[in-house]
């Protein structure tokens, strides 16, 4: 068994780090508080006997050595980053998940035949930076070195002034390495495990995400001179496109879900209808041909509305992932694990994206999940207990034991 | 007949100042460029042998001395901050007319009885610090100077921290002066008049505004995993309410409009579905009773809403003006120039709101308009032509110089 109450003070020395306002934290990617939290996290890896490289996206690989030296090594982690206003596990506890790990095999002298490394992936959130998971979507070519270089902040800046910037560009191809397996352990993000009274979620497949960012295009003009009849009104367009959405989303249920997170409005005036719109459009799915339909009616249906008003429409996809089927023989490890500890278990369907989804192009991949309280994550008040927490990392220990052959 | 061109040139040397990025300008209020418009007017004003006081708001007032020494001084003026992405005409024409109107009397030797008192009042535009025709509002007394002061803009800096920073805090009491009488000359900011193809908008009335900032609280969480039977969605009760007041608007008609210019969603995150959502509703009429309607109607509806959707949702009133009535000695004064200098013309409701709204409420009171292209305003866009800048500033020469009694 892991050390409960060490997995927990790492967490919650972590959270210490770009603290939030609410409790959580706003440790974003490629801020002065990431390379903080990047520096504590090698002092750890460090001080555990690992040897920890970095490859050119600035992702944290600290290798544990195997037995042999011809096997592939077993990869574990997650991220350290986290949203504007994020909470202190989501991504954080899959990574100091996996350093538990390697402590308790540190502890017991347990050694196994591949090598183990724990893994922090640069820019999962995809808050600063879309998309998300975007270091692990170049790791497994999905994305070019100069698309991600290239991707910008809200201020203009780049991904990768930023990584420079921040001292975290490393010298490792991206991609080089190979993996024997991957494995990430994540809160859940949702409502179910709690709902259900599980401790471990047995994650089998993962659903698929388009990002659409709408840009609308009407007329700045003044609100009080210019007629009802003589408004472009790319603010109405917006809230009408919002409710297709909406109305889509719900068409399709169960399985499916639809929002909006971000909006920006041009020039943001209360006295001037915006000239300009832009926000982005959450869509998901595990079932790829309901994503692709929701895709397709709100591709047809946006513009629609948009003419009807004289506004213009551009839409892009900005971010994409497709469902994911996870690999039958980790999985499979994963549920003996719960079983032999004695921890209640379901099968669950991530409703978050992961890195896990970009690392199951290039490798047999699994993801573990404990609950979070009412299901609430990326929001400051985001909560799990100590002995989730631990639950979870049992069966990641087990899990990792197994396919890393003690 | 003024000197159009002098105008003119006036006009386009004040636009090399906060140039904006696509032609127009960006000098709002209490920035350094605010500062640098003022420092050039004064200049001018004192080349034309006006004398310049500052008062506790910044505004600036510049006499030209009257021949009685008894007798109140005619303040004619309008406000050289602009827009974000505003214009170079909206507010500018009306300051510089003014000092066009002294600059023809001195060329022509024309003394008059009462003193000329050309006038930038600060904070017309309202877009950095809510509300619009802050300082007109605090000389009229329908504000306090604390109130004033105490104003902050999206960083969170204060009208009174801005005012000393920039240096333009003055020391005269704000409201001291008393006027015989107020003059503004505007460019519409509407349709109308190019349409009409008048020369000249003889401005009777002014409509009313409220300003309806609304805080809608939901709950932050994961665009993903947030199954949507969960979501307490601020920004789809946002939406709904937008689709609700253009509705209210559109029963209305005519003479009524409603619309929304400024949005913040909170975190503002792709994946993140806002737990705060707050925007500003702008509704404008002519008629008192049809405003308040709209404004008790939008005050009842909302709130359901947002509750069918477990959204909170507060209302506060951070701008407002009731309609307005023009003097109608002054009114038939500026009809009367328009005449007799073979210009046509048109009584105008006005649709924006102006200094002259709040000077009515302390002095006999009217506004002058010319047209603009069409009838775009708060846009960088905005354009006059020469002609119509000059056939204005006749017509507030004649009126001015009558009222001033030669
Ligand atoms: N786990 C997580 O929140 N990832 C961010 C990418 C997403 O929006 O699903
Ligand atoms: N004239 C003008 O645009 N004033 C700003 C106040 C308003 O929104 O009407």
């Amino acid at each position: 068994r892991v050390n409960g109450d060490r997995l927990w003070d790492s967490l919650m020395d972590m959270a210490k780090i770009g603290p939030g306002i609410a409790g959580g934290n706003n440790r974003q990617t490629l801020t002065d508080s990431d390379a903080e939290g990047r520096s504590l996290f090698r002092t750890w890896c460090e001080a555990a006997g690992l040897t920890v490289g970095v490859d050119k996206m600035g992702t944290m690989f600290a290798t544990r050595p195997g037995t042999d030296p011809d096997a592939l090594p077993v990869y574990v982690g997650s991220h350290l980053d986290t949203q504007p206003t994020g909470g202190k596990y989501d991504g954080v506890l899959g990574v100091l998940g996996a350093l538990e790990v390697v402590r308790t095999m540190n502890d017991l002298g347990i050694r196994t035949k591949h090598p183990i490394v724990v893994t922090n992936w640069t820019n999962e959130e995809g808050a600063r930076f879309a998309p998300a998971m975007l270091a692990s979507g170049v790791f497994a070519g999905v994305h070019t070195l100069d698309y991600a270089y290239g991707r910008k902040d809200s201020e203009g800046k780049t991904f990768g002034d930023e990584l420079k910037r921040i001292g975290w560009l490393g010298d490792e191809e991206v991609g080089a390495r190979k993996m024997h397996a991957y494995f990430e352990y994540h809160i859940e993000q949702g409502p179910i495990l709690e709902a259900e009274e599980k401790q471990i979620g047995v994650v089998t497949h993962c659903q698929g995400l388009w990002w659409l960012e709408f840009t609308l295009t009407g007329r700045e003009a003044h609100t009080g001179s210019t007629p009802m009849n003589m408004r472009v009104n790319a603010g109405l367009a917006m809230a009408r496109i919002f409710e297709m959405v909406q109305g889509v989303a719900m068409s399709e249920q169960p399985g499916a879900v639809g929002g909006v997170g971000q909006v920006l409005f041009s020039p943001n005036s209360r006295n001037v209808l915006p000239g300009k719109v832009i926000f982005t459009v959450d869509i998901r799915s595990p079932d790829k041909e309901k994503l692709d339909r929701m895709r397709a009616r709100i591709e047809a249906e946006a513009p629609k509305i948009a003419d009807s008003l004289g506004v213009g429409c551009s839409i892009e996809a900005i971010g994409h992932f497709e469902p994911v089927t996870f690999d039958q023989k980790l999985v499979t490890a994963v549920r003996g694990a719960a079983e032999r500890l004695g921890y209640s278990h379901m099968n669950l369907i991530s409703g978050a994206g992961h890195d896990a989804c970009w690392a199951a192009k290039v490798a047999p991949t699994t993801m573990i999940m404990c609950p979070c309280v009412g299901g609430l994550s990326h929001n400051e008040a985001e909560e799990i207990s100590k002995e989730w927490a631990t639950a979870g990392a049992d069966v990641l220990f087990h899990a990792v034991a197994e396919t890393a052959e003690i």
